[in-house]
């Protein structure tokens, strides 16, 4: 029986959902390493739609979370709600902005912000079994309030968001687009991954590595 | 200057655009060799909307190929109708039923299928200038119509879709999910990708082999 990974998304395109990217090469990585996944997303309706032509809010348009992360999973996803701790290893969660608006609303209230009840419910199983958690993006600055302060996280060098994550009571840890930062103890990994990235190839080398220490993590 | 690739979207999602993955893993491979890449799409709306959890068309939602598109390129895209030969060395069309049903009409019409008259205006110029031209999935169905018969292309297995692709006039090789057919003389490139893929790693070998042998053949 081959290890799995549950892998959490917020819809399908980083404006308004999960980045797609990162996602595509975390579900890559972990094939590559023999190791199962499954997706699941919270069925709830986004925060808003983004036409990611012009970048513009799309007016009277509403995408359900669930369903748009499906196009991102090929259909091999289920609702967030059915996450069993049991019957994964560890869990990532890819960025893109649909963290920081669906699976919470830093976006928009920053370090007055809150992750989505279920998925602190989904996560804080995983954190308590000490099962390897790996976040990418935008997605680390919901650490501290979604398993508590004092764990060293990154999201690259932004001062925005570094100071937002140090005033929720984290720990931010300068880094570079192709690394990673490793709270042992706490056995949380993250990297910058397109909060930094130019190029998908930088956006790969970080988020292989991220997966290859939550592998390791995973044996410890 | 680096040698610059053009990626031609039909939409976000296997089952009503572009395959997520195989275009992901497009733009790594390209990327990683050192190749630029923009992307293309038509500005039509798409054949229609699929909920990727059920597998239902959604009644009366209507989606733009070139904005859902947009999703994948992370904004990195223009119309279809502004792709011009001079400024590419290559072309590549990533497989999902997008190729089927926006690209093209095969996914209805089978071997009476007509390719969208713009693709056909975007494509003619590639061919008639020997620059190459990878496909990928379903996609290489278009080839008969697309760039005239006698064109050695694969889809794996399928024996309708390569009979279909026979009656058209083309020529279908048989070909493992984790390979490619290239036909040197007509400078085209072809994997089966998730015609047969079962795994996004095995997506991943054969859609890395079609971008080197892409390279290879723009030097030549």
């Amino acid at each position: 029986m081959s290890k799995q990974v549950a892998v959490i998304l917020s819809g399908c395109g980083v404006q308004d959902g999960s980045e797609i990217y990162e996602t595509t090469l975390t579900l890559l990585r972990l094939d590559q390493l023999g190791i199962g996944h499954r997706c699941f997303a919270p069925d709830i309706m986004q925060h808003h739609v983004i036409d990611h032509l012009s970048g513009e809010v799309v007016e009277g348009e509403a995408r359900n979370v669930l369903i748009e992360s499906a196009r991102l999973a090929r259909g091999n996803i289920a609702s967030l709600d059915e996450l069993d701790v049991d019957e994964f290893d560890a869990v990532i969660l890819p960025g893109g902005f649909g963290a920081a608006k669906n699976l919470s609303n830093f976006a928009e209230a920053g370090s007055d912000m809150e992750p989505l009840p279920e998925l602190v419910e989904a996560l804080a199983p995983f954190h308590e079994a000490r099962k390897p958690i790996g976040l990418m993006c935008i997605a680390p600055a919901l650490v501290p309030k979604l398993l508590g302060p004092g764990i060293a996280v990154t999201i690259g060098h932004d001062p925005g968001v570094s100071g937002a994550i140090s005033s929720m009571g984290g720990l931010h840890r300068s880094c570079g687009v192709e690394d990673i930062v490793v709270d042992f103890e706490n056995r949380v990994v993250t990297t910058p991954a397109y909060m930094l990235a130019t190029r998908i190839g930088e956006a790969a080398t970080g988020i292989f590595k991220l997966v290859e220490r939550i592998d390791e993590l995973m044996d410890l």
